[in-house]
């Protein structure tokens, strides 16, 4: 079992993560093994217990780590940016530059998914933060009185489901640059901004 | 090689694609073999290549039948229905009850993704069919100028990814049911269309 927290090293906790995570893009996910793990990163096997249960506790540590990055991101945004339409613009540009400057991380988000029911819960997990956090800010806009008073959950679904598509079409299809997936993101949150406008009703 | 579709018989073609699709659904898709597929319909091989190339060429047959079927009761509405906002919004009801009807393709369009290279270039024909269409429905109403004068590629994306996620929280992640999976699409294209009307902007 895992020591806690505050009795791990941060540094080493790190080391066997960014080990893992390129051993994952370089060698794919399912064939890199515990073994290979514990081999790059230059630690035993005792050590690596302390601090992960499995490979997959790696997989959703790598990944729970990726969601608070966005997360922190857009919140030292929020303390620049006040108007709320502009802000719910921006952040999904903000989102796709962490998505675009974490190659690794998004294409292993991108590629995981559906091969099993682990991977598949570890991703919801991702994905559940993300929206429970997109969530609250469009709660937010409408408290205020910006937004419309819609249904708070197909709006931020949707968004991220338009995040997910844009950043598999670039980092798996390579069909469009990371320059266009961004723009293309921001471009479809502009035109979803203004229908979330309170006094847009047609 | 397969004969000209003249000379196929269309009830044989629909049998096979039948039993593939039972199988896929059943076995999964990558260990349903060409034999279990000839075996099940009662066809023999030298039948099956009158009809089929190989197994990808089945998928991208049930894929390809499955998007026509799709556009095709979106375009039996468009007779009923003249009202550009209504339409863009109903439209998605339309595609996800068509979604909800074949629970199999379904399945199989949420699952197969991102296991191989000719799966992926099959979802992708599927998919660019469906988006070329939504892209001319927008235009269509740009021109008219109902809706703004917004960049179509990254809506007609997005719609396509807000279907495809809420397809995949229904039938795979099995978070939601049949009838919450269409509200949540309506209702986001709800907001989303509010949006796209000319004269809303902010």
């Amino acid at each position: 079992m895992p020591l806690p927290e505050d009795r791990q090293s941060k540094a080493r906790r790190q080391k066997i993560m960014q080990n893992a995570l390129t051993l994952f893009i370089l060698k794919g996910y399912f064939t890199t093994s515990l073994r290979d793990i514990i081999t790059v990163a230059g630690v035993g096997a005792g050590t690596f217990y302390n601090y992960f249960v499995d490979k997959e506790d790696v997989l959703k540590a790598l990944l729970e780590g990726f969601a608070q990055d966005i997360i922190q991101h857009i919140t030292s945004y929020y303390s620049v940016e006040k108007d709320l339409l502009e802000r719910f613009v921006e952040t999904k540009r903000i989102t796709m530059e962490v998505f675009a400057d974490n190659e690794a991380l998004s294409e292993l988000y991108s590629r995981v998914a559906g091969s099993s029911q682990i991977i598949d819960d570890c991703l919801k997990t991702f994905e559940d933060t993300l929206l429970a956090f997109y969530a609250r800010n469009i709660e937010y806009g409408i408290r205020k009185g910006v937004f419309a008073d819609v249904s708070v959950p197909p709006v931020a679904c949707a968004i991220l489901a338009a995040e997910k598509y844009f950043l598999y079409k670039w980092i798996v299809q390579k069909d469009i640059t990371k320059e266009e997936m961004i723009e293309m993101v921001v471009s479809f949150h502009r035109t979803l901004a203004r229908g979330l406008l309170r006094g847009q009703t047609p």
